[in-house]
């Protein structure tokens, strides 16, 4: 206690900070308490008499339950998951994009996002050779994305994003990317994180049009990983679904382009990771591909129940005229409210530091700012056959005990250098955090010049 | 309500009952109270403070929350499982096979068996044309062996259960199956399930010996499913775990045979399906194979924490000290105690039927009876596009609402008929169904005579 060990050498500091998971409850968010109540009452029924718990928890347990076999979130579910908890997706995403309607079969539950997108990636890939699926993903990217194509052998396609453009997303680049993959793969599939992972921008409505209208030209399907939904935080941002905007755009592009949208319990402001709750929406989905997919499904039997019934509270939650209500909104405030305040913050304290260029976060839960390296440090770290950012990040640990990833984990333009921070850290800690890495950062750049 | 529709046509029964899948709680059995006091207060730890709950559960409840990031079951954990989880699972198997030492490392939670099974499968798969991976799998099988095979492009190489001798596993079988793969693919795995699902025979010790000098011989890795190991229901029946035998036939074959086995938190006395927890054990895995191992898991972050606590707790029950022993073992018993008399029930029941044959349900939660079908319905069923056992079991469905699996479902030597009904249903009702069964069997006879 008060003692810190890092590879068996004991430290001048007391713990590691892990600043390097998207794991809210990990960094020390509460969970919110009506979502909690409602599934205590889910695992124990006999708490329905305890009136310690307010009527609209009881009640939701009460609705859970029933759609449960044998009234037991211990009974499998459908495949696809319960179906009134598909009926309650359907309606969060009507609500959210506007009346724009939304059909329980489109809904498939999953054991979090991840299980939906490997699941769709999955169903996608196919061919040998030239024919290979190939799969657009930006660089950066969140990992699971290259491990995932890696497993099915289809073709990672990188497109970059514009870091001197807060990271957007530029059709110039995205059409580069396709037209020198066609030489060797089969384009299939685009994916897109927005907000997005690691890099924390937020895709305008027009950048969202373009990439449809991209992706109908070059006939892919649009894999929209939209798990940060209610993570935006800068003045000006706001969250568009490509949902939305495909129907907006009229019949010629909502009745043709196919389409997948992924969610999650994880994020947001309820970061329920543990739980893995998650679901995906397809949208224009050929009959028989859907029929494979509602196959591939089948055979791990069903998503998680509890993390099922979770993802129904958040697209379900209490409303203005009921007893939760003004207590949840109370904490869910607050959790925005935070991030917003550090994602400022983190962006304030980072473009103070010289060798350090930080784009404002403007939604998820990261910061990926750019790192100038002297070239001392990265000749050393290449004689010590390391990544030069991961050097950086592992003396780092060493010296400060915060845990960070290096760009490299991600994708990142040859030679330029970067980190992911969460922004997750209580404000007090993270402002520590912060301080800690400007100095360190000043304190490598002179060790190394 | 009392009213009843299928496909359509108001039916001369009230409900129809699902004897088709192992799903205990579906079935009406009811949750062990242990178990779901301890998840309701992990989900909600403000209930640590109620009296209402005995002072084991919250110190479990305690224990668990101290190994969960931010003490919360809302954050992830690491991708093999929480370590003290795996600790728990160590000691777990240690006991039950008197000693013989179990490591924590060797042991993956996963999301179900389902899952660990599928993983265990798809790290093992590889090669095409004749060096295509062959898996041997039982015949009658439980399907997620075959999905997933056909899924992983794996040659599935069939062996034959002898239903003559109450479905045990005969050697000769294995070295024809085995001989026969040879000829066009690299058989590399086989995968036997002890108890049987759908085949209920539990696996004698010299059976299992002769098995795993078969794979030792072979050259094959063992998977030993075994979810069914505390459902032994019969006189001179034991569970003989695939590891300890391994162990006890010396260092021959224990420090050289690989294997894996595979438990669930969905079967035995507490039937929690819904709440996907597993684990499996590995066992003189190449360190090599165990690195890949462990990536392949890392993808999907982690399996569902809740799942996670809820298998700790089963590992890791009650003991005679402390407060809970007593009801959690009065509930243990009487599921146990009840299925075990359900098994003899169904076994004599329908022995009593002309044209039905039944094996003893010696273990697991499934009767898989042959049934002789005249030959016009056999002739009726093909005229129609039916295999002739679907077309028995959509009758029995229509007629009676009883709700079955034909055994080509599972597989079945040619020209011979079954289907596969759980022993689940509480005891009345299991009796009604049983003479539903046996009416039908016997009117079925007579129709098509
Ligand atoms: C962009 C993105 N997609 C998907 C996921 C996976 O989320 P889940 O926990 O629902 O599997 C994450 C998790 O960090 C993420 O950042
Ligand atoms: C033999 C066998 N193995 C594995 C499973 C899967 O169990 P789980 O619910 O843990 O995924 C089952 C489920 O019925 C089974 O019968």
């Amino acid at each position: 206690i008060g003692e810190c060990w890092v590879f068996g050498v004991k430290k001048p500091f007391t713990e590691v900070i892990k600043a390097n998971i998207g794991d809210a409850h990990a960094m020390g968010q509460k969970p919110i308490t009506f979502l909690r109540q409602v599934l205590a009452l889910c695992a124990y029924p006999d708490l329905l008499d305890d009136n310690k718990f307010p009527d609209d928890s009881k009640q939701r347990a009460r609705r859970i339950l029933e759609a449960c076999g044998g009234h037991s979130i211990g009974a499998y579910s459908s495949s696809q998951g319960i179906e009134c908890i598909r009926q309650d997706v359907a309606r969060y995403i009507e609500k959210r994009d506007d009346g724009i309607s939304s059909d329980p079969d489109n809904i498939y539950l999953a054991t979090g996002a991840s299980d939906a997108i490997v699941t769709m990636l999955k169903l996608l890939v196919c061919g040998k050779g030239r024919d290979r699926t190939g799969v657009m993903i930006s660089i950066p990217q969140y990992p699971l994305y290259s491990a995932a194509l890696a497993d099915l052998a289809a073709v990672q396609i990188n497109y970059y994003l514009d870091e001197d453009k807060c990271w957007s997303l530029d059709i110039a680049e995205l059409k580069r990317a396709v037209t020198a993959a066609r030489q060797h793969c089969n384009p299939r599939v685009i994916c897109i994180i927005n907000p997005g992972n690691p890099t924390g921008q937020v895709q305008s409505r027009q950048c969202i049009e373009d990439v449809i209208r991209f992706a109908k030209e070059e006939h892919l399907f649009l894999m929209a990983d939209e798990v940060y939904q209610d993570n935006v935080y800068a003045e000006g941002c706001k969250f568009h679904s490509f949902k939305r905007v495909l129907f907006e755009m009229g019949p010629e592009y909502s009745t043709t382009v196919e389409m997948a949208s992924f969610h999650s319990t994880s994020k947001c402001y309820m970061g329920e990771c543990g739980f893995r709750g998650g679901y995906m929406e397809v949208i224009n989905m050929d009959p028989e591909v859907k029929a494979q997919l509602t196959k591939l499904v089948s055979v791990r039997l069903c998503p998680p129940v509890p993390g099922q019934a979770l993802l129904d509270l958040v697209v379900n939650p209490p409303q203005p005229d009921e007893p939760s209500y003004d207590k949840f909104m109370k904490e869910r405030t607050a959790v925005l409210a935070a991030l917003a305040e550090k994602a400022g913050l983190t962006e304030q304290i980072f473009n103070t530091v010289p060798g350090i260029t930080c784009n404002p976060v403007q939604g998820a839960m990261y910061t990926f700012p750019r790192i100038t390296l002297p070239q001392k440090a990265i000749d050393k770290a290449k004689a010590e056959g390391q990544v030069p950012d991961m050097f950086y990040c592992m003396k780092l640990l060493e010296e400060e005990g915060i845990c960070l990833v290096p760009g490299s984990g991600f994708g990142q333009r040859e030679g330029t250098f970067h980190f992911r921070m969460t922004i997750l850290p209580p404000t007090e800690k993270l402002k520590f955090v912060l301080q800690k890495i400007s100095d360190f950062h000043i304190r490598f750049t002179q060790e190394f010049s």
